[in-house]
C-alpha cells in the first residue's frame, strides 16, 4: 500500500526512490504522483516527505499532487544540455544535481519507464559522477512492486467501480442482441445485414464508454475455434451464429488514465451442444473450487497445482501434466490487476513463486478450457479483493450462464 | 523511417537490435511489431530478417506481425526461473539463451520501456553472462528514435486522418455551443443550467470517440486566467463565459493504440476585448511566420531563436531574453508527433539540439502568448508534415478565429 512505502524503504534497506517520467504513460509515476497528469521528477528519501521536480509550464497543475515541489530551473538545465552534447552525460549531470540538492545517497531505487540501452547508461554515468550513490538491486520484487501489490480502501471503490460498468456494458450487450432475429443459424443486425463480431465489439466500447472507460489494448470478443485460443482477440468479420462459444475478455482503464478491470464471460446465443455445456459446468466448477479455497496466507502456485489436478481429474491436460500444450487448461489462473492490467501477485507455476494470498490483494480468478480443434474455447474471469481482515470478496457481480436466449 | 532501420545500423555500427514488451504500451515495440498488439521479445541482426519471440495463447495474433517467429518454450522458461530464485539473473539467462540461439554479438541495442534501476541490473548481469555483447551507447538520438522521426506514406496517411477527426470533433462542439443561449455574460446549457467547462470537455471526448479517439491524457480545456498558464488543463467546473479566452488543446491518440495528432485553437464565445485580439493576431502572425520560415536543411534552435526575436520586437517576453519567464513566449515552439505526443524532432533551444528540418518530418508549430495575471493566453497550434520533396505540408485544415459568435 502506498503508506507503506516508508516502511518498506527502511526493511528493503532503501535509502531514498528516485523515479521520473509521465504519469499518464508510467503507472509507477501515476502511482507516485497521485494520479496528477504531469511529466516531472519524483525523489522520496526514507523518513521525509517527497519532492516532485517540474518544469515551470506546468507549475499549477503540479500543486494537486500534495508532494514538496521544486522547479526544474533551480537546476540550469539548459546550461547542462549546452556544455554536455552527450545527452547521456547531460542528464547524470542534470540528475546528479538534483540527487546533490536533496542530498540524497546510499541505495537508491530508480523507477520510471525507460528504454533499457538507455537507462543502463545514463545510470552507468550517474553512479560514476556521483560515487555516494549506488543502484539498488531488487533481486525479486521491486519496493514499488510490493507497495503496488496491495491496495488500499481508496483503490479497491475504484477497481469495484469500474468492475460494475464493465458488468453492466457487458449485460447491455447481451440483451441488445437477444432482442434480434435469427435467420438460419445467424444472429442478424436487421433484415438484411448479419450481426458481425465487430458490432459485438463497437456495442461494448460504446456502453464502456459511457462508464468512462475505454479499452485500448484490444479487447476479447472471439467465437467458436477463435475463442479456443486464449489470446486470439477475435475476428470483426465473422457473423454471430448460434450454438457457438464466444469468449468475452473486457480490460478496460479508466479514461484519462489510471485503474483497470479484468473480466470473462462466455456465451453461446440461442442454444449450446452438450459438450460446450459439460466443459462449460467445468470451468464455473473449477471457479467455484478455486474460490472456496483462497485464504489468506495460502501460496498462489499451491492454488494452481490443485486447479491443475482438479481439471486433470476431468480429464483435461493442463501445464502441469503436459507444459507444452496448447489445449484444455492452458495458462495460469490469474494475475494482479490494479494502474497495470497485469500486475503482482502472480499465479506463475514456477517453485521459485514465493507469492501468497494476502490482505488487500486485488487478482482474476480465470480458469479456462480451450480445444480450438474441437471449435471452442471457454473462460470465466472474476476480480477478487481480499479484505483487511482476509475475507474473500467477489468484485464481479455477475450471472455465469452460458446460454443466452434469443 | 522503418524501412531505413538496416541503413541506419550499418551507419551506426549496431549489430543487432534486441527490444522487449507489450506493444500497447510501449510505443517502440508497436512499432516493431506493426501495430500487433503483442507482449514479445524483437530480435533483428543487421541485413536480417527481424525475429519475434512470443508465448504460446499469442501464437495466432504473432502471425500478423511479419516477422519469423520463435515460441518462448524453445528457451525452457520455466526452468530457468526454477533454477534462478534471483529475477534479475534468470531474466539475463532467458534472454541469453534467445542471443545465443540467434548467434547475437557485437553493439547491441536494448529498447523496451524498462523500470530504469532493473534495465540497468539485467544489462549488467547479461554483459557479465555474455561476453560477446556489449549495450550499445546511444549518446544524442537512439537508432529507433531516429527511424521514427521520419514518417513514411503510410504513417502520414493514419495522422491526417486523426488530424481531420480532431477538426470535426472541435467544430461540432463550437457549433453546439453556439446554438445556446446566454444570460448575464454566461451561456447557458438550458434554461437553468450554465454550460461548463467540463461539458466543453466532455462533448469533445463524445466526438473523438465517434472518430475512433481517444484523448487520455487529459486534454486542455482552459479559459481566462487558466488558459494563462501553457499546461493548466482547466477547471470542470467554471462556467463558459463570453469574452475570455479558451485555449482548447486536444491531443488524442487512436483507440486501439497507435498515431496521436495535436491541435489547438483558442476563441473567445461572442466577444473578445481589443487587448485579446490584438495578441491572437500576433500569435496567429507568429504562426504564418514560422510557416514561411520552414524549409528543408534549417536548424531548429534557427526557427526558435527567430520566433522569439519576432515576438520580441512585439513586445512580449520570451525564454531566449528572459529565460525564466512564466509569461509572454514562455514555452518552445514544438516537437515531433507519432506513435508518442512528444517525439523527436525538438525546437528545444540549447546550442546542441542539432535538429535539422528533414524530409518525413512530422511537428507541431505551435505559438501563444501567456498572461494570467491579465486573465488569457492564446495559442495555435497545427501539425505540419515535410514531404517527400521538401514541402511543407499542413495537416490541420481549421480556421484560425478568434470569436465564435453566440
Amino acid at each position: 500500500m502506498k503508506n507503506e512505502i516508508d516502511k518498506l524503504m527502511k526493511r528493503m534497506k532503501v535509502s531514498a526512490i528516485y523515479a521520473e517520467g509521465m504519469s499518464s504513460s508510467s503507472p509507477t509515476m501515476y502511482y507516485l504522483l497521485n494520479g496528477v497528469n504531469l511529466y516531472g521528477h519524483y525523489v522520496k528519501k526514507q523518513g521525509k516527505r517527497a519532492y516532485v521536480i517540474h518544469y515551470p509550464i506546468e507549475r499549477e497543475v503540479a500543486r494537486e499532487i500534495g508532494h514538496k515541489l521544486i522547479s526544474s530551473t533551480r537546476y540550469g538545465l539548459r546550461k547542462i544540455y549546452e556544455k554536455y552534447p552527450d545527452r547521456i552525460k547531460a542528464k547524470a549531470y542534470f540528475i546528479k544535481a538534483i540527487l546533490d540538492d536533496l542530498k540524497v545517497k546510499g541505495n537508491v531505487a530508480f523507477y520510471g519507464e525507460s528504454q533499457m540501452g538507455a537507462a543502463y547508461n545514463f545510470l552507468k554515468q550517474l553512479t560514476k559522477l556521483d560515487k555516494r550513490v549506488k543502484v539498488c538491486y531488487e533481486a525479486s520484487k521491486s519496493l514499488i512492486t510490493i507497495a503496488r501489490e496491495t491496495k488500499d480502501s481508496e483503490e479497491v471503490k475504484r477497481i469495484k467501480s469500474i468492475g460494475q460498468r464493465v458488468v453492466r456494458a457487458f449485460n447491455d450487450m447481451v440483451k441488445t442482441v437477444q432482442q434480434m432475429k435469427v435467420k438460419k443459424n445467424t444472429v442478424m443486425k436487421d433484415r438484411k445485414r448479419k450481426l458481425l463480431i465487430g458490432d459485438l465489439r463497437a456495442m461494448l466500447r460504446k456502453h464502456l464508454f459511457e462508464g468512462n472507460l475505454i479499452n485500448s489494448d484490444g479487447m476479447i470478443v472471439a467465437q467458436g475455434r477463435d475463442a479456443g485460443v486464449p489470446h486470439n482477440s477475435g475476428n470483426d468479420r465473422s457473423a454471430v451464429k448460434l450454438g457457438q462459444t464466444i469468449v468475452f475478455d473486457i480490460f478496460p482503464r479508466e479514461i484519462e488514465g489510471g485503474y483497470f478491470f479484468d473480466f470473462t464471460r462466455t456465451i453461446c446465443f440461442g442454444h449450446a451442444s452438450k459438450e460446450i455445456k459439460e466443459v462449460y459446468a467445468t470451468v464455473k466448477d473449477a471457479q467455484d473450487y478455486v474460490m472456496d479455497m483462497l485464504k489468506v496466507g495460502k501460496r498462489n502456485i499451491d492454488i494452481e497445482r490443485s486447479l491443475c489436478k482438479f481439471f486433470e481429474k476431468r480429464g483435461h491436460p493442463t501445464l502441469l501434466n503436459s507444459p507444452k500444450t496448447q489445449v484444455g487448461y492452458c495458462h495460469t489462473l490469474g494475475h494482479g490487476v490494479g494502474l497495470d492490467i497485469h500486475e503482482s501477485p502472480s499465479f506463475g507455476y514456477v517453485k521459485t513463486n514465493k507469492d501468497r494470498i494476502k490482505p488487500g490483494h486485488v487478482f482474476t480468478v480465470e480458469p479456462g478450457l480451450y480445444y480450438p480443434d474441437k471449435g471452442y474455447g471457454v473462460r470465466l474471469e472474476d476480480v477478487v479483493y481480499v479484505d483487511r481482515r482476509g475475507k474473500i470478496v467477489n468484485l464481479t457481480r455477475c450471472v455465469r450462464r452460458l446460454v443466452a436466449e434469443i
